[in-house]
């Protein structure tokens, strides 16, 4: 398959933006993203694009990027697949890119959580990520379905309540450096277990926030990318995994299918395995789900997620640093947004400029699920070709 | 590029399915066509899947094809682009498998129009594909936004609202041997002239109906191809164009850059002009809009429509056959599969065995237009390889 790198990337600060609207935010992202292209690039040779957004709050999508950004000679495809949304616009760029029918291209992706003028509620919108007949009338919206998940595997792994607050804890103190980042201040383990709780077993401090925020990436072929930048980030791998919606089809509650299918895919187009990785970017939208994570993504063995967190592993400084932007859990969670930003995040990290840099770092990973754990997105980034 | 055919194609009949939801449907489409493959095919030969659906009435889209049609261990996208959703599907699919990622696709597309659980009213859907803050609170969804282009286009143009008549009786003509269609019945000039008036120029008959319905193709690379069929149907074309989202940004009402657009780059990807198609599936949402659609995509000269309808070049018959199927008009028009039904009508026609065949049929064009006609997206297929 043709090689694809990414040339440049940008993203806004993720957080409450009560004045911005998608208009807004888009162009922000755009404007940084670039302005991050080593050589330049103008708008005029960005030849496709692929948007990633979850709700539709200004209205339609793809129109509403192309004004916004000034891109109406371009086609312009919205891809929605719930948490893994902006992962999936990556991978489809991917594949206009690797066809041959485009040698550059612009992934997007966008959320406002925060406010949302097409729907009366979040819940609403929320709907439209789970079963609408089933799940949905039950309120298995995502802090509920997420919190049967984690319950079991608080029953049926060693881990516990503390080991989740250190995810948090590691997550707020990866974030303070991060001038993106919506949650900016550390926090102590004693916070997050004395919180209060919002579904058993998730605390206030064990739950992302609701964000708004874009983010945006430059893509180019193998052929061009020399144009663009002499330190490209290569798309190694790109993975899609799916999973029954409703709970009562889920055989095993304490790990995620669609997660260990994406990876699957992930790793093996990128000849690499997870002992390869040096750096990640993991969906912890609740705490317990970066545990669930760190064995799914093969990080660790089946249960032993509570050891990886107390050998500090994951914690910068560590042998494979997990969500040194802070993640979603203190970066933030604009969904259409957030696998856009983890890739700007792990493409600083291999560009040795990051905010919170993990030293020496390769090798990137990026992953998130979502729609009940109906689906999951996982893309391998690395600083070498192959 | 990687060459890629249709190698089975299937659809639900369209009409208002009060008694079905998305997860009916869609395993009622994905059986037909998995049975219309020649030589068969496993279900579990399906490597990637993408879904083009614009409501989520039932939720999440991704997840509820998977559950429903026994395809969980294959990577699925959703696809969204106002009414080009469906086309823009099976051109993400054709980058899939062009780019060497996947032998083997499915396309779907599907839509409940008729009743929406997760939205309060029709309206609030509509207000998804234009401008929340400018166009949707004036009124203008759908009706009334493509009226102000065709009222300007009947102010500039010789064609008069008996030409839009004219498109109407055809279409509905058309669909009466079809038996996927909603509206089976003939009607007269007159009939069209004297409903009662939706909004100006558009009488009752000048609309499409609200439409439930899905449909699926299944698509394989060249180098698979002969496992499937002797008789495929090459995908030549893909195209996908966008413009101004706001009417106040728009040059010119009377044509729709966004379907100029992506004809240019269909037909470049074909080689091949608007002289060679010889059976077309025009967006007909309003009957004036397949007149603007038949200039817009090279059939005729600017202002030349309303003499292409007198003709009779685009009746069952003529050189060339426009909506055979019954159009959007008559055939209805569930929006995220519209694209797909037409690809499905296009590969009936160029294999011989459509319900309403046009003879000798070796070279087919689909097309729509939607997202207040900020979107169009246009399918070339073929007989021939190239």
């Amino acid at each position: 398959m043709r090689r694809v790198a990414i040339v440049g990337a940008g993203m806004t600060p993720f957080g409450e933006h009560f004045g911005l609207g998608i208009k807004d935010l888009l162009p922000m992202a755009f404007t940084e993203c670039i302005a991050n292209v080593d050589k330049g690039i103008a708008p005029a040779e960005i030849q496709a694009a692929w948007f990633g957004e979850l709700s539709t709050t200004d209205g339609f999508p793809s129109g509403i990027l192309a004004d916004s950004c000034g891109l109406l000679d371009i086609p312009i495809t919205r891809v929605e697949n719930a948490c893994a949304t902006g992962n999936d616009a990556v991978r489809n760029a991917l594949f206009g890119i690797a066809s041959g029918a485009f040698d550059t291209a612009l992934v997007m992706g966008a959320d406002k959580v925060r406010e949302s003028a097409s729907k009366d509620t979040f819940w609403e919108w929320a709907g439209m990520t789970r079963d609408m007949a089933w799940d949905y009338p039950l309120g298995l919206i995502a802090p509920a379905n997420f919190a049967l998940h984690v319950s079991r595997y608080l029953h049926e792994s060693p881990a516990t309540r503390e080991h989740m607050a250190m995810v948090a804890v590691k997550n707020h103190r990866h974030a303070v450096p991060n001038p993106k980042a919506q949650l900016r201040q550390e926090i102590t383990i004693e916070q997050v277990l004395n919180a209060p709780m919002v579904v058993e077993p998730f605390g206030l401090y064990d739950c992302t926030p609701q964000s708004d925020g874009a983010a945006a990436l430059v893509l180019a072929a193998e052929d061009v990318v020399d144009r663009y930048t002499d330190r490209p980030v290569w798309i190694r791998g790109v993975g899609l995994g799916v999973d029954r919606v409703m709970h009562q089809h889920k055989a095993d509650m304490t790990t995620f299918p669609a997660t260990v299918r994406a990876a699957k895919a992930a790793y093996a187009m990128a000849g690499l395995t997870p002992g390869d990785i040096d750096v990640a970017e993991v969906h912890d939208c609740f705490t317990g789900v970066e545990l669930i994570s760190y064995e799914d993504l093969g990080f660790t063995d089946r249960f032993g997620a509570y050891k990886l967190m107390e050998s500090g592993a994951t914690t910068i400084g560590g042998s494979l640093p997990v969500n040194p932007s802070g993640g979603l859990k203190a970066k933030g969670h604009p969904p259409g947004a957030t696998g856009v930003a983890q890739c700007f995040e792990i493409f600083e990290q291999l560009r040795g400029s990051a905010a919170n840099q993990v030293d020496g770092a390769r090798i990137g990973l990026a992953h998130n699920i979502g729609g009940p754990t109906a689906v999951s997105a996982v893309t391998v980034l690395g600083r070498d070709r192959a």
